[in-house]
C-alpha cells in the first residue's frame, strides 16, 4: 500500500518513520511530485496544500490527523466520492480533555492572578473563591469531544451544560439545543468552553452578541471562554473588546483567525489571556498512526471505516 | 452555647457572622481577655496564638479550621482530653483536589513553557509530550485528601500509585507503604504529590534523599514535586538544588518552611517554581461553618463527634 503524509508546516519524518516501522512492507512518501503522487492509495493529511489531495488519481481514503476537518472540504480539488475519516482515537479525546480541565481550572482558580502575585513576591489569599460546585462549565459541541470533557469537568465537582445544534442527551449534564437553547445555555454558562466543528453556521459565532449572553453575576466575577474549536469561530476583535469592558474576566485560546497568531496580536499579550499554539488536543504520532493504520487494515479486510465525515453536515 | 473564633491573621468577623446567623441564640466572641474565654464551650480555630486554648477552662470541643492539626498539638497548655476535630467536609477535600489536579496538569502541560513562548510571542508546538495515560502521579498519604485526589487525577487518565504510613487500599491505585515501600514507590513516580500531615516522621521528609530516588527517565524529562502537605515536611535549599541540578525538572509548593514566604526566598523568582499562598484547600466559610455547627449539634444531642485525631498519632 502507498501512503502520503503530508502536514503543514510539520515536520514529517518521523511520521513515516512509524509507518515504516509498523508496516515494513508501506510504500510512504511525502513528497507531492506527479510521480510520487501516481498511485497513492492513502492520505494521512493536516491542513493539506489546497489542491494537492485532487492530484492523487488513485486516492482511496484521506485520514485526517485532527478533528478539525473544515480545510480539506473547502478543497475543490478533492472528489467528493473519497471517504474522509475523522480521527477520533481516545489518545486525541484525552489530550483535549485535558486541556479543557487545565484551563478551567486555571482560570476557576485564579491563576493569572496568582502567578502576578507571585511575581510580585505578595503572599495574599484572595477572598471570595467559590468551589467548583458553585460554578457552571457550559460546553458548546456534544460529539466525541465535548461529551468527554464534561466528564472531566464533572469530576472535578462543577456544575455542567451542554449545547449542541440537534438535541443530545449527556449524563449528568443539561443539555441545550438549536438556536432556541442557546440564549439559556449561555444565561446559565459562567465558563464557556467552544469545542464546534467548523462550518458555514458556526463560522464568527464567538462573537459580541453571545459573549454578552452569558452568566452576570457569577461567582467567578464574571464569564471565561475557552475556545478550543476552530480560529474560524472567534471574532477576536470581539473577544478583545469583552475583555477590555468587563464582559468576559478571562480567556484561553488555542485557536486563532489566522494561525500561527501573528505576533502583532494584541492577544499575546493581554493580561487576561492564555495563548496556547494550537496544541490542546495534540495526540502522541504513535497514538495517531496506530489508528489510521488499524482503519487502513478495517478497510483492506472489506469492513466499514469509522469516523467517515458526512459531507454534507460539514463534520 | 458560646463560641470562640480565632485563626491567625485573618479577619474574623465575617466568620462570626456566618454563626450568629445559622445560630441566633449563640454566644460568639473573638476577643481573647479572660472574661472572654471564661465560658467558651467551642473553639473554631486555625493556627490559634499559642497558650490561647488552655486559656480557656469549660472548653469541650476544639474545631480546626483546616487539614492540618500540628500547631494546637504541639501546644502542651491545651488539656489532652479535649477532642481536637479536623474539618473533613467535602468542599475543603474538593478545594484540595482542584489544586492538585491542575498543579499536575499545568506541570504536564509544560504550561510554564508555554507562557514563557506566549510572553515571547512565539507560536511553537512543543515536541515530545506524552499523554496523561503515560505519566504517573504518585500521591504520599492516603486520608481523605490524598483519596480523593486520586480520584480526580484519574478522571484525566493519569496513572496512579499512592504510599501511605501503614497499609492502605485504593481503587485502581498501586499502593506502597512503610520505610521498606518508599523506595518502589517513588521510582514509579513522575509527578510526586505530598499530602502528608506533620508528624515527627514526616519532618523534612521532602529532602534531596527522597527526591533523588523519583522515577529516571519519565516521559516529562524529569520528576515534578508537588507539595499542598505542610512546609514542615520539605526541605527548601535541598528542593532548589534538585531544580538546579535537574533532580526536579518543576515544582508547585503552597506550603513552606515559614509561612508567609519571606520576600527574599529565591522560590517566589524560580522559573520553575509555582507558588501559592497556603490556599490550596481554601474552603468556602459558609461550608466549614456549616461542618461544625454539624458537629455540635451531634455532640449536644449525645452522639460522637466525627474526624477526632488521634493525638498519638498525630493526625
Amino acid at each position: 500500500m502507498k501512503m502520503l503524509i503530508n502536514a503543514e508546516s510539520w515536520d514529517l519524518e518521523p511520521w513515516a518513520a512509524l509507518v515504516r516501522k509498523a508496516r515494513p512492507e508501506a510504500d510512504v512518501v511525502t513528497t507531492t511530485d506527479a510521480n510520487s503522487l501516481a498511485d497513492v492509495r492513502y492520505a494521512m493529511v493536516w491542513k493539506p496544500e489546497p489542491g494537492l489531495l485532487g492530484r492523487c488519481p488513485r486516492l482511496e481514503v484521506i485520514f485526517n490527523l485532527g478533528a478539525g476537518v473544515d480545510a480539506i472540504l473547502k478543497d475543490v480539488t478533492i472528489p467528493q466520492r473519497i471517504p474522509l475519516v475523522r480521527i477520533a482515537d481516545p489518545n486525541m479525546t484525552m489530550r483535549m480533555t485535558e486541556w479543557v480541565v487545565l484551563q478551567a481550572l486555571f482560570h476557576h482558580r485564579r491563576m493569572l492572578a496568582y502567578q502576578g502575585q507571585q511575581r510580585a513576591k505578595v503572599w495574599h489569599d484572595i477572598p471570595g473563591q467559590p468551589a467548583a460546585e458553585h460554578v457552571t462549565v457550559g460546553v458548546m459541541g456534544l460529539g466525541i469531544l465535548g461529551r468527554d470533557a464534561l466528564r472531566g469537568i464533572g469530576a472535578l465537582g462543577f456544575q455542567r451544560v451542554g449545547w449542541s445544534r440537534t438535541a443530545k442527551e449527556v449524563d449528568g449534564v443539561r443539555c441545550f439545543h438549536g438556536e432556541a437553547g442557546l440564549g439559556a445555555f449561555l444565561a446559565e454558562t459562567d465558563i464557556l468552553v467552544c469545542l464546534l466543528p467548523l462550518t458555514p453556521e458556526t463560522k464568527g459565532v464567538l462573537d459580541a452578541g453571545l459573549l454578552r449572553k452569558l452568566k452576570r453575576n457569577g461567582p467567578l466575577g464574571g464569564p471565561i471562554l475557552l475556545n478550543a474549536g476552530r480560529g474560524g469561530e472567534q471574532v477576536e476583535a470581539d473577544i478583545l473588546a469583552a475583555l477590555e469592558d468587563g464582559t468576559l474576566v478571562g480567556a484561553s485560546l488555542d485557536v486563532f483567525e489566522a494561525e500561527p497568531l501573528a505576533s502583532s496580536s494584541p492577544l499575546w499579550s493581554h493580561p487576561k489571556v492564555v495563548v496556547t499554539p494550537h496544541n490542546a488536543a495534540d495526540s502522541e504520532p504513535q497514538a495517531l498512526t496506530a489508528y489510521v493504520l488499524g482503519q487502513i487494515d478495517r478497510h483492506e479486510r472489506g469492513l466499514p471505516l469509522e469516523n467517515v465525515v458526512d459531507r454534507g453536515r460539514g463534520y
